[in-house]
């Protein structure tokens, strides 16, 4: 099984508005409630492409609960959350009908208790000598160390599991240094890291601080790969307008999933572009169009190869 | 005991974030979650102010029992929610640190089906028979019939029990005929109800619907009685500024509480009009502050009397 962990896992909801006004009142037209945080979005796509996921981090309280009911809804993904107290984040995301943009109002994350993290480190031990690959996703509760994912990276390698990491700030640069085998951070994660916003140069740089391969993710630019293998850009054929929530969860769903299938690095890549773009088109911020996808795989473009390493 | 209705509950969210910008990220830096809906906020400032008080109307879903748990804490409050298969919605309170100004999210009631508000009207006849008044307030939820604050005005006047109207709209133009003894609207509500702006001309208006009472609250301006023992207007000594969100609620509570101790309307006119701009000081909304109360109702202005009715 794939393994991926949301240590700040989170009720994602998203709200329509006719159109948002500050100081106003709004009626809110529908109301569509899912279990979010990035690790999970990526077990859900993961779940979708055919993978058996298990998905871990915390969950607490009424939202957490909300939580673990709606994963248990999902087919191909088993809940794993460890329990904390304080009760799950929610996230709220309004669109405005009108002008179709999006408004993001996102709750403070759950204190975690040292003995939650320790009790955290405990499951996670067990459930990565079960796993074929782990990802660790997104940012940190309060109360947890921010030197959490250079850890469990360094657990992830003594047991052997090749280990996957998507985050930001000090947690990515701490992690980094850990020596995973794959990063993918986005544009302004990478220049946070590096210093430098010219793409090839940073990624370069997110290498030669510990992590084994580096997957930039650049928005409508596509993917930037820096590996062992060779080096590699990935775009989709034309810019895609819709929602780009999700859009970076489905890249490390497609990486993982490859990484699984042992897909050579262009695979890999055709994949993770296609279902970002795929999830792009998604009615739904963090689905993905399963035609989109279909249609896509034919049409991406990927330059560079083995020699350019 | 001092039975509310609200058929319309809700979770009530208030997040505070440093400034509200449409199409904007932002971290929520505090949260406060209470059971709402009219209801239920004249329920925990008539608990404050020591009367025993049930409350009933509609509870569903995760967010359902979070109202329920959370109405558990509140002493001298009794919960007699009926089930319903829906989900209770949520509503949000978005304050802008740096303007001060509120911008609120209202999710959709819960459908409520045939089923449910025929249990409803079961477990209301029971709670009426224990009661000595009954309030009736806020918004029905889909699915309830537009004259269900009729058909529950007409039961506890059939079992010869007070019962106390605030709604707007046409559950209102219903309600009011079917004689409730008191009706509270507020001045939009009046206006709608009479088509009438001018206070005094929509009040005696709103009584002629119907209404044994009417006591019509109007913002700063105070409040307008008119009943069968005479007509008042009541103010707060000054317009005091703050967040007027359940200051209406508060008022109700002041009369409620006012007629089970059988207070002279002056009387009740000087606690509900205290109450209110209690609640408009309070740091948190649909609170009240208890020493603005203390303060405040030896410095209320009743005008008119009995000679004027």
């Amino acid at each position: 099984m794939i393994l991926t962990v949301t240590l700040n896992t989170a009720l994602d909801l998203t709200y329509r508005v006719r159109a948002l006004r500050p100081h106003g009142s709004h009626r809110v037209s529908e109301v569509v409630e899912r279990p979010g945080g990035k690790g999970v979005n990526v077990a859900r796509v993961l779940a979708a492409l055919g993978h058996r996921t298990t998905v871990t981090g915390f969950a607490g309280g009424a939202t957490g609960r909300q939580v673990q009911d709606a994963l248990l809804a999902v087919p191909g993904v088993t809940d794993a959350l460890v329990p904390v107290s304080a009760a799950t984040r929610r996230t709220i995301a309004v669109v405005d009908e009108t002008t179709g943009d999006t408004t993001q109002l996102n709750e403070p994350g759950p204190p975690v208790t040292a003995r939650e993290w320790s009790a955290f480190q405990e499951a996670y031990g067990d459930l990565v000598a079960a796993a074929s690959v782990v990802a660790l996703c997104g940012s940190l509760p309060p109360g947890v160390p921010v030197g959490a994912y250079a850890t469990l990276i360094r657990a992830a390698r003594a047991a052997g599991v090749p280990v996957l990491l998507d985050t930001g700030g000090e947690p990515l640069r701490r992690g980094v240094a850990a020596r995973p085998d794959l990063v993918k951070p986005n544009a302004d994660e990478l220049a946070e890291l590096t210093g430098s916003h010219e793409p090839l140069r940073a990624t370069l740089d997110a290498r030669r601080r510990g992590a084994r391969a580096v997957v930039a993710s650049l928005g409508p630019d596509g993917l930037l790969a820096v590996t062992p293998e060779g080096r590699w850009r990935a775009t989709a054929p034309a810019r895609l307008s819709g929602n780009p929530t999700g859009a970076g969860d489905s890249v490390v769903a497609g990486l993982l999933s490859g990484l699984v299938e042992r897909l050579p690095w262009h695979d890999r890549l055709v994949r993770a572009t296609a279902l970002a773009a795929a999830t792009v088109r998604a009615p739904v911020a963090g689905e993905f169009d399963r035609r989109t996808y279909d249609e896509l795989r034919a049409r991406v473009t990927v330059t560079g190869g083995t020699s350019a390493a």
